[in-house]
């Protein structure tokens, strides 16, 4: 499986490009996946407040629900590896990662303003920056993308991984 | 991993079994997993009405959303045995299955009264029936069980699986 990194700050346009990045990689019959970090607190508990949650609480290390198209595991401490490796188990072949900034996944860096340009000394693994139009970015190595045209963005990140440039 | 099943109508009592089977297992220092099924309709969806829901119309097979404690993962069509394998990946080592009536683990059946007992004949591999005191139920093979006294059935079920009777 491979994996591709969408990171950036809150409203830089994450979900707007994997979006474009799911669309073009599964009209390519690519089985595509994704998962995205809900970030610390606030995410709304649902099924496990009923009797999950009660058979957590008699002592289950994992409790499950399951439900049509929903599966909903609660446990303690997910790790990443484990949660890929469900994906690898589905047969996902592309798994587009929203989030989980400190991971050495290939990333494509959504860029807000002038400020957010720091965040490329924190990252591992860029193989894009994308901005607004109206940002400009220096860069001399890593290719610069604009918001504004994600449908150029995917087809450059589908040509990367058909180079093998994705792993 | 070992699979018990604890099927039987609504508000027969699966809850209460779950949680005393869990609780007795856990407290041996077993690994224990549960998975309900919801049945169909009505799954309280939270996570996936947002972005993971894009992703899934943007062509995503697999969408998931990941925060803290709680995984949810959204596909098509879940096959109980890919779920499965997800608990035994998480190294779950005894799996309460609560509902799945079909499936042909062994199972604990759950009769709230007379008319529940042609549920006997539909099932595969009953290794207890549980029933409320009031109601008397006939089985020379089969152990029946009182509700009200939980504790017990979770110690008969550990012995049974000790006996290697749960594979």
């Amino acid at each position: 499986m491979k994996v591709l990194q969408i990171v950036g700050y809150k409203n830089s346009g994450k979900t707007t490009i994997s979006k474009e990045v799911i669309a073009y990689f599964s009209s390519k019959h690519i089985k595509v996946g994704s998962l995205k970090h809900h970030g610390h607190g606030g995410i709304p508990h649902g099924l496990e407040s009923t009797d999950s949650e009660q058979h957590r609480k008699a002592g289950a290390g994992v409790a499950g629900v399951w439900g049509e198209n929903l599966f909903q595991l609660v446990q303690d401490n997910w790790d990443i590896a484990d949660m890929l490796l469900i994906y690898e188990h589905l047969k996902i072949e592309f798994l587009v990662l929203e989030g989980f900034k400190k991971m050495a996944y290939p990333k494509l860096v959504l860029l807000r303003n002038q400020d957010d340009i720091s965040l490329l000394a924190s990252l591992e693994n860029i193989i894009g920056i994308i901005k607004p139009n109206k940002l400009h970015v220096d860069s001399s190595t890593i290719p610069v993308f604009d918001l504004e045209r994600p449908s150029l963005i995917s087809e450059w990140v589908y040509q990367h991984y058909l180079r093998g440039g994705i792993r």
